[in-house]
């Protein structure tokens, strides 16, 4: 399959609609009422949190994706309205009866998805205000719209393919902090994807479920999962392609992995990305657990903060992650210097070496494990003192 | 059971000698090594870091415990011989073997621990000076010692206790940061702890683990796990007193809750002390897990050096923390405060009497998750900017 990178996120593929508008939920009256709008029926699919304390949006969502189609989606940031009880549940009903109401579709048709501050409630008359004007305003460009998603977020995210036979796939996310997806079948990152091939909602639902395993959940910023992650997809048909499985999971995980890698690169106060790489594990998942744990060390990313080639930090996260790990055949490379070489400790100079190869921007965490084929990947950032003062500035 | 806490540490207790010396492993010239000595054979107890990277003095210990009497214990700061492959094994040995020449005993009843960075090798014509000099100073007087195994640590911790009809038991510990034990049969933290008690080995190694398992394995610091967690227990029969285990125990877990608290008051950049209090939980695992979780999680942990009783990421925490909550039931209070009341939320006012209380050292998070009986609490810090400028700087 050859698929060429295109400007454009939700509003890429065709017959896909959206807007952003300030409704007032931000108190910087900022842009934070989104609406993405199929201008036909379309397959939809969903991924959610695994947080038990999934939010009141996500429930209801949650609740929808079921029904296989769908018309678009309602989002906001400002308030998460999560931990909201029973009124939470009913605002977050209320802003899909409203956005089908000024769409003219039934509210069963839409999603819903929030992002901000939890355990406060929504300004309800603002967000119906929002969310009219919304209806109002939708048109081919989703400039607005992925800005009305932001909250930490110093950038928009969005990222979008054209694929042979002309149908496009593209989508737009927000996510800097409260970052370790572990979403299921398997996401506060928020991500809206959109594609005018034709799909089943069987199809779409595992291609996007697939793709989410390799990317969204293979980040992680400061490890705490949020409670209102979604990852939504939309499939309306309007290009008449009907590509393979393997067509549509390979342009899923192309958009998802730049949509990802977005919200790494604005993770909170990030100096640096971080790149772990397992190999050599007993089995897949020993891979995926080893990478988190080092991806997850606080003293790991604080000493790539420092530009400190800390290979011993590392080799204590892989010793707590509790995976089998041969400590006479073990690599440990960072910004590609092998810093332990089957268990043998580098010499200085080598040292030096990875020092000044911590400098660059990326910085790639390497550990061959010696214990068999399993391998992983994990995306994260540093810990600066930068994160820090953000997370204890921001009030609730 | 009347017990008194009493001054001293590791020679509180009766026929208990130590010495801590400049060994010259540390750059910067301080005490690095201790010996601690019981003047007469005792019964030995140990429990260990279950990381699959344990340290080679880890190794050599616990090979050691199981012999059940032991005459005391060789440390070091400066350098954690850790991931130091049969080199470090031998060293590690070693260092037992010096001790023993030095003292007039096998090496095999001398315990060996190290506590510094890993992946270095100890400076061992250094390490044999120091030995040799610290046991010519051994004294009933553990003040040198006691600091000789600080690493990060900006003050030296011991505790003691003096029991009915006159046995004492006592401590000393160091630990700052890399600071998760998850020890087993239930530590870089180190601790030694003596008695003058008359205890069976078993007996000796069971309250141990029972104390350890009540108060190190509740604490946390960075959530990172060290390879060279050690808790050791002597006890030499001189007070002539047999105590019952639950006697036994409860001085251990007097003892060790001290020492375990002094750690994490003293936590690398730790401006506030946080105890996580969870009940309701399903089982006591549960309330273990959903436990660590809130005093794992960075947005936790930057609320309160900020100061914000941010209760919606205490729920974020246990909800990710994939425990059994009752979101209808459930009560969150910061500082005493209730700021989420069977799932709804305070008022404004609360949230500011809440933020008032916080700006106390001591910050207690409690949360009653409505789901069963299970009970647990853990010890933890704020994350401050500080806490990355130190381990960004500690350099490798």
């Amino acid at each position: 399959m050859t698929s060429s990178e295109i400007d454009g996120g939700v509003c890429a593929a065709e017959g896909f609609l959206a807007a952003g508008v300030a409704a007032g939920i931000k108190h910087s009256g900022g842009l934070d009422l989104a609406l993405i709008v199929s201008e036909v029926e379309a397959a939809c699919a969903g991924v959610f949190t695994t947080s038990t304390a999934a939010a009141a949006p996500v429930r209801v969502s949650k609740s929808r994706a079921g029904r296989g189609t769908a018309r678009g989606v309602v989002a906001n940031s400002g308030c998460a309205n999560s931990v909201t009880g029973t009124r939470g549940l009913r605002d977050a009903e209320a802003m899909t009866e409203e956005a089908a109401g000024a769409l003219g579709v039934s509210s069963e048709d839409m999603f819903v998805c929030s992002t901000g501050l939890i355990g406060t409630f929504l300004p309800m008359e603002s967000v119906r205000q929002g969310i009219k004007e919304a209806a109002s305003r939708l048109s081919p460009d989703d400039s607005e719209a992925m800005r009305a998603i932001m909250t930490t977020d110093t950038r928009p995210k969005r990222a979008a393919v054209e694929l042979e036979r002309g149908w496009r796939l593209g989508g737009i996310a927000k996510g800097a902090g409260m970052i370790a997806p572990k979403m299921a079948p398997s996401a506060t990152m928020l991500a809206f994807l959109t594609t005018d091939a034709i799909a089943d909602p069987s199809v779409l639902q595992s291609c996007l479920a697939e793709a989410c395993d390799a990317s969204f959940n293979r980040i992680t910023v400061d490890g705490d999962t949020s409670t209102n992650d979604t990852v939504l997809a939309f499939a309306n048909g309007r290009s008449g392609v009907s590509p393979s499985r393997r067509d549509l999971v390979a342009a899923f995980q192309s958009v998802c992995s730049s949509l990802a890698e977005a919200i790494v690169r604005d993770g909170e106060g990030a100096t640096k990305f971080i790149r772990v790489l397992i190999s050599g594990a007993a089995a897949e998942a020993e891979a995926r657990l080893a990478a988190r744990a080092v991806a997850e060390s606080l003293l790991v990313k604080t000493a790539v903060f420092g530009g400190d080639a800390n290979w011993g930090r590392v080799a204590a996260a892989l010793g707590a992650s509790g995976v089998e790990v041969d400590w006479e055949k073990i690599v440990i490379s960072i910004g590609g210097v092998r810093l332990l070489d089957r268990g043998k400790v580098a010499p200085a100079n080598v040292l030096s070496e990875a020092r000044a190869a911590m400098r660059r921007y990326e910085v790639a965490i390497e550990c061959k494990l010696g214990a068999g084929k399993g391998s992983a990947e994990m995306l994260t950032t540093d810990l600066s003192p930068e994160y820090v003062r953000l997370n204890a500035e921001y009030e609730s």
